[in-house]
């Protein structure tokens, strides 16, 4: 029986999650809402509450799907490019994490506003996506700076993170700056590729 | 008369700004709600929009003031500075900004927000606010650069803002990254000081 409970209440959570991500990927976090999504997953609204601590776990979920997708597209970015130089991955990565946030504009902006919304701690696993994250940028950051303290290594790998980042989100975002695709590509090349000295 | 009824529509433009401004600065954008304002300028609610075109209006003229507020911080930081090295003015003008967004959370990250909740265009003032700021670091960049095509110039000081700005909007905004004031002002060095080859 218990068995049967718990495969019951793991079904609805993975519905509460698919619905979600529906909402989020079609109008951003203030497009999930409870009633809703009870309505869609035809149960009560204390069920959501059953499953989920809160909305915000519901979030959360979407944004660990997103998070995973969004390693996988840079990592696979690297295939085939162990060969080139640190720079040219660099470069190659940033340009898969432009191409990831421009194909998943709300699901990607939600992964940077849902803290802001809630002012809850990030759980664990967000941590350890967004080190796995960083690792794939330390490598080349490694190759280019060999002597480079393991420390400075950890935060020029953030820093080009949010660097590359910074360039997207102003670009893609709003019309402070009023950015191409190409200015964006351009932009990427001229500060990666300057860090790097080219390598 | 005419004269009179323009005097008041002015004065009462500059209440309701001065009382958005202290909303944006207590809670953000979405703390700014007409009823509300209406009720503490001590006019009725349709007397906002004869004055303003919507809410969005008057947010946009809070964000003005802070955008000039910023432009004086950044500006500030490169007084007695003139004789230092580009590389130097830059990182002032990036610490500047950094003590700017760390003292105003609200009403900087407003700046950034309002056109995506509003998904229209921004006006001419921004633009022209915009490009004054860039205009700050283009001036380094061409120390730096001498040989550098103007359309790379503007676009590199494009980059470096917004790769100082996601270093700050990352490190400030949420746990993405928990960055502390000593990495974000490291991690700022590292990007200029590189770019520019620390000159």
């Amino acid at each position: 029986m218990a068995g049967k409970v718990e495969a019951r209440r793991d079904a609805l959570r993975k519905t509460l999650i698919d619905l979600a991500e529906v909402k989020v990927t079609e109008g951003g976090l203030t497009a999930v809402k409870a009633r809703e999504l009870a309505r869609e997953a035809g149960c009560a609204l204390g069920a959501i509450y059953n499953v989920f601590g809160d909305l915000h776990d519901i979030v959360i979920a979407v944004n660990g799907r997103t998070f995973v997708r969004l390693g996988q597209a840079v990592e696979a970015s690297l295939e085939d490019r162990l060969q080139d130089s640190p720079t040219d991955r660099m470069i190659a990565m940033s340009e898969a994490y432009l191409d990831f946030a421009e194909a998943n504009r709300n699901a990607w902006r939600a992964l940077f506003e849902v803290q802001t919304v809630a002012g809850v701690e990030a759980p664990d696993w967000y941590h350890e996506q967004m080190k796995r994250l960083f690792g794939l940028i330390e490598a080349p950051v490694r190759d280019c700076f060999p002597k480079m303290p393991e420390d400075d290594v950890v935060l020029m790998a953030r820093a080009l993170f949010s660097s590359v980042h910074g360039i997207i989100a102003l670009g893609l975002d709003n019309q402070v700056s009023e950015v191409s695709r190409a200015d964006m590509t351009r932009m990427i090349a001229l500060v990666i590729g300057n860090v790097t000295g080219n390598r």
